[in-house]
């Protein structure tokens, strides 16, 4: 693992790393925020999952958490949103398919199988990595995205009991099963079997019986993608015949941006650090 | 005055707009962070200086200043930092010269002089529009500004008794008149003559007598740019010998990015809400 960046923030470090992923078969970087905290006492981590066309930078530098994460003493652990490379596949043409479009799957199809493993890496092989490189608490974890994200977030936490204390989501991808973003990178990660793409969907996990735990989720009601690539009413739906606790907000105004995650990104964390505690 | 884009962040409302300016002869963009507290009073003002390479866009998308904004009921004034566009002179090779690098003087020599006027910009004409356009109480106004933006909010103030109730600055660029950058861009924009780049010089304004009022200046003692470019002790020296009263502050560790902005700007707007109200 190679340190590539050190800035100080808010009295923390923020670094960024690129490591040799096993899972996704190529070089990954990733971005890791350890508080102040860190420096005298293990801290738990809060992992965050981002939309399409992100790297690891976009919410280190635009969401404003790193002041959060500081006064509450959380490690924020940042990867990026798919394998990339010269020799990985990719749909150059889209910002919707192939590199910064990882979708939090793990690919069956052609040509993705080789490399887009993102399910397995953030899950299992970057939790295993930052927690025995850096002063975290094993296994003292939460998890949120946006967007894309938000839906990883969703499907990280639904598909894998126990593993993280709390999860949220900002304008997540909350169906994608039938939603344009969702159907083109599942049929091409997938492939066609319709099946195999709801055991990555949160509303479909949770009609399955899936339980996230504590759930936040936050919606602007100004987001363009929300009438056709969000439809978090299907989670809601769900969630309300399944008897799961959401506290799904609609933000009056809002819109898909970073502003919206700076403005709520400090509740989400101050609710990730009341279970993390 | 065309709006071209308005989000919501933190209650209140970020929009850009375009203008012809008059001071600049070209169109100019900047934008302009309305708190909540604007939608039922007029409130005072704050106007950030960006430094070289950045627009409008930087400061409002990376320093997390609009939450701090909001919480005290503080306009933002974020104008671009140089008159941009086909017609307009610029040094494309360059990212210290040109488009990008107005720094914020009012430029005589050619080919400059018929657009780089930025001080008068935003000392004069960006003043008179917005606060005839925005809820904004009339001629309360402090200024801060980063690195060749931290030069600009310290000359505006100097050069201006009375205009501004306070100032601060991010490592700004204290003594341009013998750093680099400083002395490219004057002998670019001013010509040869050094008495004309002394009269946009801090350093050289106070040890005329000028006196800049409230002044809150904080320097990373891991910024890269510290010895050659910035030169804070010159300042502080000038200050010392003419007794001018200056907080400049040594934060160890840091560096010349937005982050280090990010993590101080609630200070500096706490700063210049305490002379505002």
């Amino acid at each position: 693992m190679e340190n590539i960046e050190n800035i100080k923030a808010f009295g923390g470090w923020l670094s960024r790393y690129r490591h040799l992923s096993s899972s996704c078969n190529c070089e990954m970087t990733f971005s890791v925020y350890l508080p102040p905290q860190a420096q005298s006492a293990r801290v738990p981590s809060v992992y965050w999952l981002s939309g399409l066309t992100c790297s690891d930078d976009n919410f280190r530098s635009k969401a404003g958490a790193e002041r959060y994460a500081a006064e509450l003493g959380l490690a924020l652990i940042i990867p990026d949103t798919s394998p990339r490379g010269d020799g990985v596949a990719d749909a150059e043409d889209r910002y919707d398919l192939g590199q910064g479009a990882g979708f939090y799957v793990d690919a069956t199809a052609e040509p993705w199988a080789a490399h887009y493993h993102m399910y397995t890496y953030v899950t299992r092989e970057l939790p295993a990595l930052v927690e025995s490189s850096f002063p975290l608490m094993n296994g003292v974890r939460a998890v949120s995205g946006h967007s894309m994200g938000g839906h990883g977030a969703l499907i990280c936490a639904l598909k894998n009991p126990g593993m993280y204390r709390s999860v949220s989501a900002f304008a997540p991808i909350a169906n994608p099963v039938v939603c344009p973003w969702g159907e083109g990178c599942f049929s091409a990660y997938l492939g066609s079997d319709r099946a195999r793409w709801e055991a990555y969907d949160a509303t479909c996990l949770i009609e399955s019986g899936a339980r996230p735990g504590p759930l936040l989720v936050d919606q602007g009601s100004a987001d363009g993608f929300l009438a056709e690539q969000l439809l978090p009413e299907h989670l809601q739906a769900a969630c309300k015949t399944h008897g799961v606790d959401i506290r799904l907000r609609m933000q009056e105004g809002y819109d898909h941006s970073y502003y919206f995650i700076a403005t709520f990104i400090g509740e989400h964390l101050a609710h990730h650090a009341e279970h993390l505690r």
